[in-house]
């Protein structure tokens, strides 16, 4: 598949993610995790877009401290193609990052920005709409993947279209009407068989220009900060300029310091692409996983089921044997030094046992 | 508490346990499990007889493979107090080898016969009943104490009373009317409610003369047997001489052997002794083990239980964290090698686990 020589990806990969805890931990955060196949959530999610773009246009924003772990995952990107930020200030901050450094090297670039551990089956689908919107973006457009709701999930933002955009793609394109955060359980039903509305996915695609104009004309001391950064990319004090800038800065998603109030924001309603935020353990069923006949989910080791439904079970490898015997939709989980029983629509609230640890400081478990 | 010099506890520690599993193994039978409290069953029931008997009158009945580890945890108990079968034969023969090699020692002796692995908590009335149970004994009767039931239990042997014997003891005795196997439920029921039944014990104190005479009228051909060994008691070759004999031995339990059928045998039924068999995961609930507000019970591990309700957790020491969310009536084993996660009422089905892997002759997990 041909792409334009000024595509780019971008992978945001310095997340942690507590919800799949006690998987996730700060030294194996949640893109590190081989939870679905033999690869990590970052290497599929690099697999998935080497079969789009080559290599050396796929870039990967991260924290310092997980950057050698994701090097060594995927060797095949170049060196460079690695940023850090000194720490996490949010996806405003990612974006800002990544569209400066491209820009410097591309300003014609078109940069499709992805999270590093979210998942989807159906790539062929991922592709085409990739190059539809990369087309649309072309155009001078934001544009954002919006994910058709599949069910009335309360754990996903939601995107309202307007009218649909004049110009004939490949795929049909929406002016975005409004972006709705994460709703109550009535809404989202309502907003889930209503049609005309989608998730937000985090995927977005826009050319460097008009993001790092839009970050301008709506955060101003960011894109200060990014002038400064992008007049000393050539500097062999680059490192230390982008640590003494970046930690002033404060925190922002992309979504609320950008989106919300942009213009010319463009959705592509994807339908069909088996997308997960791969969000918690529940959210695993979503993916279509291979199950027994039974609907129970067995990941990475040995398990005997007896009597048991619509349970997940990921073991510790060849470590242990794990017996179900009577149960019903409940997620287990082995990490080694801890394990989780969870009934399947409770499983999201491991976040509460995580924040107890964090307030405890009990290092050994976070 | 004074007790008649010739009064005798035989401890019967040969068993196996799979309903256990799979903390129970072929290595870690139930009676060495640390199951409640910081000793093994088998300390605890040695411990409770010392409350009524000097060490030097407690013997141990055991299988060869399983000696060294039992006198290791009961040093208190003379080196020639346990007594090895060869080959475990049912416990009418446990019960014919005791009576013989004590009957030999005291011709006077009372002995009281007591599984190695269940479990009494009113130590009190224990000794109470037993000092009655041995006067009865002296008079002639095989005394059997029952457990007056406290639930319709469809896996224990009932016992059906007939008259109160007409001699004054501190307790009421009775005739023993009928045993009956395990019932069904609606059975069991109707026997828990009707009262005039309890649940066999299978505790029973009796003269070693009137136990072995029964012996010789209903099974001869194990009389002749324990009779050459009676003679070899005192020889060098007394060990060879009993894996000889003992081998070709049918497997019997005193039950069906002798009780059933057998003459003045009467019930001393006990009530409050809160006694539990430890058949079953699901019956670590019955012996008021201390539970937290919400009924669970953690045992041998650090857990954290979050909107869970009467839920057994049993984790392995230190070395892992056990979290449940959201769950109810789950059993949930951690053995190293196997996870158990069984609901309640179904944790008995670990047996079936059992026989599939005996089967498949997985002895790893055996």
């Amino acid at each position: 598949m041909t792409t334009s020589p000024h595509t780019y990806a971008v992978i945001m990969a310095g997340g942690g993610g507590t919800r799949l805890w006690p998987l996730s931990r700060r030294e194996t955060p949640k893109q590190a995790l081989k939870l679905i196949g033999k690869k990590t959530l970052f290497q599929t999610t690099v697999d998935r877009l080497k079969g789009f773009l080559p290599p050396e246009r796929i870039l990967v924003v991260t924290i310092a401290e997980q950057a050698e772990m994701l090097k060594a995952q995927a060797p095949e990107l170049p060196e460079e193609n690695f940023l850090l930020e000194p720490a996490p200030r949010g996806t405003a901050s990612v974006v800002g990052l990544a569209a400066t450094v491209l820009h410097h090297r591309d300003p014609e670039a078109v940069m499709a920005l992805f999270p590093a551990d979210h998942f989807i089956r159906n790539r062929d689908l991922f592709y085409h709409l990739l190059r539809t919107a990369v087309k649309v973006a072309e155009q001078g457009h934001l544009v954002t993947l919006g994910i058709t709701p599949t069910f009335p999930a309360t754990g996903y933002g939601y995107i309202q279209r307007g009218e649909r955009l004049p110009e004939s793609f490949d795929y049909p394109v929406y002016q975005v009407k409004r972006f709705k955060e994460k709703p109550q359980k009535e809404e989202a039903y309502e907003m889930s068989v209503r049609g005309g509305y989608s998730w937000n996915s985090g995927m977005f695609i826009w050319r460097t220009q008009v993001i790092l104009s839009e970050i301008e004309r709506q955060m101003p001391k960011l894109k200060s900060v990014l002038d400064e950064i992008s007049a000393a990319l050539a500097s062999p004090e680059l490192a230390s300029v982008i640590q003494t800038l970046w930690l002033p800065l404060a925190s922002e998603t992309i979504d609320y310091g950008i989106m919300e109030n942009a213009e010319k924001v463009a959705v592509l309603p994807a339908s069909g692409l088996d997308w997960s935020d791969v969000g918690s353990w529940d959210s695993l069923f979503d993916v279509v996983l291979p199950s027994d006949k039974q609907g129970n989910i067995f990941l990475n080791g040995e398990a005997i089921a007896e009597d048991t439904r619509n349970t997940l079970v990921y073991g510790e490898g060849e470590k242990r044997l794990i017996v179900t015997i009577g149960v019903d939709d409940l997620v287990i989980v082995d990490s080694g030094d801890v394990l989780l029983i969870a009934r399947r629509e409770q499983a999201q609230d491991v976040r509460k046992i995580v924040e107890k640890f964090k307030k405890e400081n009990r290092k050994d478990y976070l």
